[in-house]
């Protein structure tokens, strides 16, 4: 075993970026700390790698633990290494990413190591622990790219969701209006949406068509990407 | 410091795939194992992390010290670690991918750990150690993106090329025949290369123009991305 021993080990953690979509805002889940260091300030929710977990499972553990959210899908954002990141000594981090629906999650249950969970605007986040600051902005880089390649709001949106809706949440990731007739027509030719023979309930304005994604064709999409200029 | 001695750490190391564009050809660079586990057998170079160096730096030394290679670009790739990867015991690998240009780094120069260190057709490498062959595929996987949303073959091609040249580097990466007049036509489309007032030398057939990058167009590009479908 001697290979691996020979050297002083950095600590390995795992932190995540779970991003949620509220009426026509995106927001990002955090948690108070309770352990120093930074206890009492916000960050990211995560925590140490077990020896016998594998990252993701690292990942789900931490965000079941410390904020009670069980995501369908997570993925891996990037590693951060800086050896000054962390003042108790050398921690390296594996962030991972996940989209999740906030009306399944709209309240979390802190736990553990984290003093309370809750949900902020990604723009208005009190000031991060670490570098979490730089994660959280890496995650949205990250969203803003995916959304260029690949279809997206499966995760975010309700089940049924208006053109509006949708175009809302391109808006807020991209952090720029688009133009309502241009973005439908990209939209709906993409034969990624199935359009429902129902309408909004209880809205004040005239009751907009609803309609769904076509889970096999988002999921052919996600595989094969695609080219959405917007 | 109690909060990251807690636990047993993983050991944590980073690991590298270089590729070189050698005459209609994509290369990998792989080095021999002079060392257990897996001696004899060929693998990505890398090595452990230490305490005092950041992640990148930690490949760029292991480059350097294991096959002489110094990559003016490294871009971090995605970070294995399943629980069994390493039959030493847990080893977490950040793995970085580079580009290099075959020309600069044809004789590659073993040293500590490596016992060889050569370049191999990524489409015909010898078994590798340890999960190697799944980071080749993924980094394999990120450069066939990349191709679609970025200027590619800076790196990868002499600075001065035909685009008989650049058309073969994109289908050796995308492995698929692309048609002539239709990649001329998209890639000329984007202003990013430079005609030259030169063709190429010594060659029996009718010598072709050469062209080079435009830099300043082709950094913009690789920053603001494009939809390059082909």
């Amino acid at each position: 075993m001697s290979h691996t021993y020979e050297y002083p080990r950095p600590a390995l953690t795992v932190d995540c970026v779970v991003f949620g979509m509220d009426e026509g805002d995106l927001k990002v889940l955090l948690i108070q700390r309770g352990v120093e260091p930074f206890v009492g300030k916000w960050a990211l929710p995560g925590g140490f790698v077990r020896m016998e977990e594998s990252l993701e499972d690292a990942a789900r553990r931490e965000l079941a633990e410390e904020a009670g959210i069980r995501p369908s899908h997570l993925e891996q954002l990037y590693t951060f290494g800086e050896p000054s990141r962390d003042p108790r000594g050398r921690v390296v981090t594996v962030a991972y990413f996940a989209l999740v629906k906030l009306s399944d999650h709209n309240v979390v249950h802190a736990a553990t190591d984290a003093r309370e969970a809750a949900w902020f605007s990604v723009w208005d986040t009190p000031k991060l622990a670490f570098d979490h600051s730089d994660v959280l902005a890496t995650a949205l880089q990250r969203l803003k790219g995916k959304v260029r390649y690949q279809p997206i709001g499966f995760e975010l949106l309700p089940p049924k969701f208006t053109l509006t809706q949708l175009q809302r949440l391109y808006e807020v990731i991209l952090e720029r209006e688009l133009d309502k007739r241009n973005f439908r027509k990209k939209i709906l030719s993409m034969d990624l949406l199935e359009e429902l023979d129902e309408v909004e309930q209880d809205v004040s304005h005239r009751a907009a068509r609803l309609y769904r994604f076509d889970h096999k064709k988002y999921k052919q999409l996600e595989k094969a990407g695609f080219n959405f200029e917007l």
